[in-house]
């Protein structure tokens, strides 16, 4: 392939700023572009809606060697996890396949079953959807719109992070792929809600393109900095420390919190979810204090 | 490319009759998969939330050859079509881009600015987004979710047709490729709107894949049959009845109404829509009365 060498898509976060700078916004729209959901105050509602798109891709998210029933669930953990980083719960999705002509039929009712279980473990309505044709060997896309709901107190951005809040993670990092956990995690959803209701986070986000790619977005959002202790980061086995930064698809809660308040968070936490770990991994510094500088972390549209 | 003949998609209709069947609903659903858009009953909301998805994907709906600006105009003006022939208005949308890392970057912009300036026509608010690479050659994909909202009274259903009312549609048909229409379309929104406050249509659905495929759509969700008149089908310039049949992408509003109302509505809506054409081209009979049958139009996963 020609590759457009004066006019390259540029990194996917630039990619991002530039393409939604200025868009037209609805007045109901409470949180636009730029957080793991947008947020809508729908007139009348009990609560706030969240909203929310994903897509996954053949060659770059799965592969048909993979179990299609397992990546139906994925595509839909995957949305449900952005609901949850907002401290929400999800509602109605729908599912939007681009099917190229040669794809067997078993292959998509297999996607479909495993879509299917995850609704129900999640509590998601499959409302409907799309499929279109793609040509022959053209990647399958499964793309998810997925609406959620959240009390207008409990809802948690990315930018509320302050100077001096401890900076903690759920679970364990890195190694994703060899271990599987990329295709069978589990999205935090009771543990998010949870927090909400006994810890509100400051910031909270979900951990999908690495720590060193993710904590900068967060710190970014909030305009502060970080001191991050890489040996407190929770380690998944096999992983090192730098996996533990850049591997992606942890989909674990990063979130931040008041120092007074992490005791008693470290004290009921085992209470509440056995045998998962809750890892303080640092602080929250004032803007421009970057310790350490972090990069790496998955970028869609880095330069293969 | 290796087709799969013991095993291929079935024809559009079919796959996703057999995708969607006994999916996994919640309980704020009021009407599920298999009308132009789903309906949500969100709690204490003034209005029915009205939900959609729709995918572009290039060399099957689009090329590069076509201005990226309409590619991204057409893209969201197929989901507020559907909006509209529900009786509705649009809200708030996300974008989803698959782009190969081949792509340049001007034409992603072209895109959005298209889009952009179509939300701002419709009323239409871009929270928010996803962006996603794929191979170089892929082809890309725009998916839009689109929320929109509807008085529970004027929400118009594609069952809602009874023996006897008169089979009605907007505009003209055929030819919607070389004419350009299939690209400059204006969905059919203020006419929507006017009819269920107006003459409210007993049911309702926007004609995106032909006439042929789509009246037969909507006799079997209301249980009825039609008799069409071929020689009222209002042509496009260019179009022979065969062609206005099944060209599809007419993106014109296929409407019923009881028989007794279409003269009022004949005699207003000159005076609210002067030079927008407003043809009877039949009626609806008892199920299993179909006069003529109808075969063609447009079938994503027909063999090509």
């Amino acid at each position: 392939m020609k590759k457009s060498r004066t006019d390259p898509l540029p990194p996917e976060d630039e990619l991002v700023a530039r393409l939604t700078r200025g868009l037209p916004s609805s007045a109901r729209t409470h949180i636009g572009p730029g957080d793991d959901c947008a947020i809508i105050r729908i007139p009348g509602a009990d609560l706030l809606q969240l909203f929310k798109a994903d897509a996954m891709v053949e060659k770059v998210h799965f592969n048909r060697a993979m179990s299609p029933a397992a990546v139906g669930r994925k595509a839909l953990a995957r949305a449900v996890s952005d609901i949850a980083s907002m401290g929400g719960s999800p509602c109605e999705a729908l599912i939007t396949l681009v099917l190229p002509a040669d794809l067997p039929f078993s292959w998509v009712e297999a996607l479909y079953a495993g879509l299917s279980q995850a609704a129900v473990l999640w509590g998601v309505g499959l409302a409907g959807g799309e499929t279109s044709s793609a040509p022959p060997g053209a990647p399958v896309v499964i793309s998810i719109a997925l609406t959620g709901e959240v009390r207008e107190k409990d809802a948690v951005l990315r930018c509320g992070a302050a100077e001096g809040d401890c900076l903690v993670v759920t679970g364990q990092l890195g190694n994703s792929f060899a271990s599987g956990w990329h295709l069978n995690f589990t999205p935090r959803l009771r543990e998010a809600q949870w927090l909400v209701q006994h810890y509100p986070p400051t910031a909270m986000m979900d951990l999908s393109d690495g720590l060193a790619r993710d904590l900068p977005r967060l710190a970014a959002a909030g305009k502060v900095g970080w001191e991050l202790d890489l040996s407190s980061l929770p380690l998944r086995e096999g992983a090192t420390p730098a996996q533990a930064l850049t591997d992606g698809e942890d989909y674990e809660l990063l979130f931040t919190l008041p120092e007074a308040r992490w005791a008693g968070l470290a004290k009921a936490w085992p209470g509440a979810f056995r045998g998962l770990p809750l890892s303080r991994i640092g602080r929250i510094t004032p803007a421009g204090h970057r310790q350490p500088e972090l990069s790496g972390g998955w970028d869609h549209f880095a330069p293969g």
